[in-house]
């Protein structure tokens, strides 16, 4: 047993913790690796996805066509940053899933604030519709115009702003790179308090845009929470600061929680101030292997008793999932083949303790037989090709075939339940359906896929997961948000009073509705 | 010296940490003791405040009187709970300061949310204002009618609807008050993850409602990260129901930020769904002395250092409020006279590696010479003793005189500025002057007290305090809210395109402005 031979060696010596069959990998987040040449199913050539104006049931509102007049405006008020090219445009023209394809034909690339402002300004005068993009990391196709909307890019805001070495407290430009933006904070002995596959390429502002959740919710929260400040652009083009760095402030309503989950409908996030967490200075990785779901739930009821306030991360996948990280990215998976398997984090502040801890509960778990066989990884390149196992399966889902993708809530005694009943409902029909998922958030990835679209497969998906998920009073968008691909789904997790009363938050704030039209809130009647 | 001797005994023995001076002190939450008749400044007698309409500049906008025939409307609906006694309704008209009075004369107390829909349906029609109150131990006049806005008390709803032991997610009605929730909670493995002086009376709706800080914000975060959902009741009678319990949910909007903080204006929260944290296993605290404040903040680097993930609160406070709770409620100091004193909590799920990181942040402020004196408390009833001299501060401030009283978030190395600033200013016309807080949060309260109220003191506090913390990008609210007395102090902390936008939130949710009228958001020209 493998796990038996590892746990003892965990007692002698903490050096023999690291098993040796970890696997080299590719430093490569899935935002990455989409960009760069080397992954052909990336590169923007035959396998372009048809225009969502032809694919999906949709119609244009009546915006104006951009002119050459318009053109003229923002090439003088951005120099050099205009890109009407249609070749270059095609990366911002197309989702990173490759299911959603715009046709902008201008792409606007700001540098700060007033010209985000005047940018809209000038767009909601003229009626024209706006798109605002960060990495273009999103999976429901918020981050792409839907028809020819103007593409409002914020990767050259990718400055740091400030830091507060006492307080934590990071502002910058809401285009800085997640993972950029985690490196240099580290350098100064702080994270920050998300993490998510896509942070080689996500943008800040997108992750508050789209209220990412990611690895680090269990043990930091939301957000909602973390984030202290925002500036934001309203569709009018005035200038909301509420940029404070302040843990407390009660002074009226909290006006940046309109913005943060809101996925660039009411206006553009143009910086952040972002409460940040210490660096642990211990962190362990361990990936156990068991037979069945309930184990998986039973382990993490004792995982919560024995590592308490040091548990960071509870993730599993199923045997589907790891196969596929095996397959198409050739991923070695340390431990023998099991039904499943939970990658569990710690981040502490004593080493010494840390331990004893993980190593009281690896013992426990061993000795009740709830886990089959595991592997802990201590040192900073080990514990990164572990999480690769469970990072990385959207990139290699990516390569499977065409892939349908849900992102559901669901109370964590039925997630796993869903799994199964699609898989059992789709048979043949599908190519793989994998589980996998944020457990300790009640965060299921489901994600099946097929050699190619398949209407009648999608017709056996939806609305069958929608409903089965709407009753087990779960969100049918835990963390992706809504987009354009999930609009209308909104009605199995919000009241109708609920919707309405968003449109009219909507209404309010961009009346014109130039801000990502087609996308998160549906047309009000 | 005091601690050196204590810290000779930790190493020793387990036992020997709980200081044997640490004395008896009555369990009254400050909540409680107003109400009760033990309390001679409490009871609603001579010493009754004038009606704020009197004593303020304010006008009471055109809502027409209660009719007999609304008063039939309203017995009809709630039998045997509609008051309208004068003597009955004093202490629901007067707040818990005793500083404002309003002169209501109709108090509503709804069972549940259909019958608090009917009234404000009810109220909405008839035009008539209406002021929601929980357990009315707020601080800035927001939980008492201004003129006679009918009370709308949520006294009566107090069920919890569910528990889930799994999840940690709390279910219950707004009425239920925060410390009976916490025992209920406790019993169950479980503790409600916020805390605060008045938790013997305050309600959770009103926590939600007023974005209530306290005691666990640096452990457990803000309510706008804890709270999964909530019902509220829109002024125009409709219910609103966002009672969801998952930790994640990005379909749309989160509307339920809207009513956290809005203090009443926009709704009445009727129901909470929060995530609960596990009952810590071991829990210590330590009341430490310190000669000046930059020592407290070096004490509080170093105790980051050392007990990272398990310390949970880092409140300070100075001589002058240690003293003023020695004076008015006998509560006996523990430790030497020093400058400063600063209580540190630990919680966490070993008690020996929690003893063994407070026994080396401990070894290292002595030996710093950071702290002059010390004392550790690990057993229940010493560590409420100790919390005593904190937590009962502003109950004892209500003994010493009038109380202006100031809720503010400072960058932390600044914080205590403000009070020495304000102590020279006032010289000899303040009784006390004193500066005491959350400082993990940057939260200071700063209290100066009088013999009786005094305009020409208020005139050298008033604007100055506020200058002073909007010149340190600091809020004039941190956790109070602003209420009435401090709803056109905004614009110290909010710019004025923020306010506008808060009251055209203010507008659309409440066209008639029936719903807590006069507070939180100044009237829109």
């Amino acid at each position: 047993m493998a796990f038996s031979g590892l746990y003892m060696a965990l007692k002698k010596s903490r050096t023999a913790w690291a098993l040796t069959r970890i696997l080299h990998t590719n430093k490569s987040p899935w935002g990455v690796a989409f960009l760069s040449s080397s992954c052909p199913r990336m590169s923007v050539g035959p396998m372009e996805p048809p225009f969502t104006a032809d694919h999906y049931s949709v119609s244009r509102l009546p915006f104006p066509d951009v002119t050459s007049e318009d053109l003229n405006f923002f090439q003088r008020l951005l120099p050099g940053r205009v890109v009407t090219d249609e070749d270059d445009l095609k990366r911002y023209n197309i989702d990173w899933l490759r299911t959603v394809r715009g046709n902008s034909k201008l792409l606007l690339r700001p540098q700060n604030t007033e010209e985000v402002s005047k940018i809209l300004k000038y767009c909601n005068d003229r009626n024209l519709a706006v798109s605002p993009q960060g990495g273009n990391t999103g999976l429901v196709g918020g981050s792409v115009p839907v028809f020819d909307e103007i593409i409002l890019s914020t990767a050259l805001m990718d400055q740091v702003t400030s830091f507060d070495q006492v307080s934590g407290t990071l502002v910058c430009q809401s285009g800085c790179i997640l993972e950029s933006l985690n490196q240099y904070l580290e350098g100064q002995g702080y994270i920050m308090p998300l993490d998510l596959g896509a942070k080689g390429s996500c943008h800040i502002g997108g992750n508050l845009a789209t209220n990412a959740g990611g690895l680090r919710v269990l043990r930091y929260g939301s957000l909602r929470g973390t984030v202290l400040g925002l500036e934001a652009v309203l569709p009018d083009g005035s200038i909301l600061n509420c940029l404070n760095s302040l843990r407390k402030d009660n002074t009226g309503y909290d006006l940046k929680q309109l913005f943060i989950g809101s996925e660039g409908t009411l206006g553009v996030i143009t910086a952040v101030s972002i409460l940040c967490p210490r660096k642990p200075k211990s962190v362990n990785l361990a990936l156990l292997g068991c037979e069945s779901f309930s184990r998986v739930l039973q382990v993490f009821t004792l995982c919560r008793d024995h590592l308490g306030e040091i548990l960071s991360a509870y993730e599993f996948q199923d045997l589907e999932s790891m196969r596929v990280v095996q397959t198409h990215l050739k991923l070695s998976n340390p431990l023998q083949e099991s039904a499943f398997y939970i990658l569990i984090e710690t981040a502490g502040s004593c080493e010494q303790h840390d331990e004893e801890k993980l190593n009281a509960f690896l013992a426990k778990a061993l000795e009740s037989g709830l886990v089959e066989s595991g592997t802990v990884a201590t040192d900073q390149g080990k514990i990164k090709s572990l999480w690769a196992l469970r990072e990385r399966i959207t990139e290699a889902l990516a390569h499977d075939g065409y892939v349908y993708k849900y992102d559901l809530s669901i109370p964590v005694e039925k997630l796993y339940a869903l799994v199964e009943e699609t898989r059992a409902r789709l048979g043949t029909s599908a190519r793989r359906v994998v589980g996998y998922g944020h457990l300790g958030d009640g965060n299921l990835h489901l994600n099946i896929t097929s050699e190619t679209y398949s209407e009648s497969l999608l017709a056996a998906l939806e609305p069958f997961v929608y409903q089965w998920t709407a009753g087990h009073s779960g969100s049918i968008s835990a963390e992706h948000g809504l987009g354009f691909k999930k609009r209308d789904h909104i009605y199995y997790s919000k009241s109708s009073e609920a919707v309405q009363l968003m449109q009219r938050l909507k209404k309010m704030l961009d009346p014109k509705g130039i801000m990502n039209p087609y996308k998160t809130i549906p047309q009000a009647d």
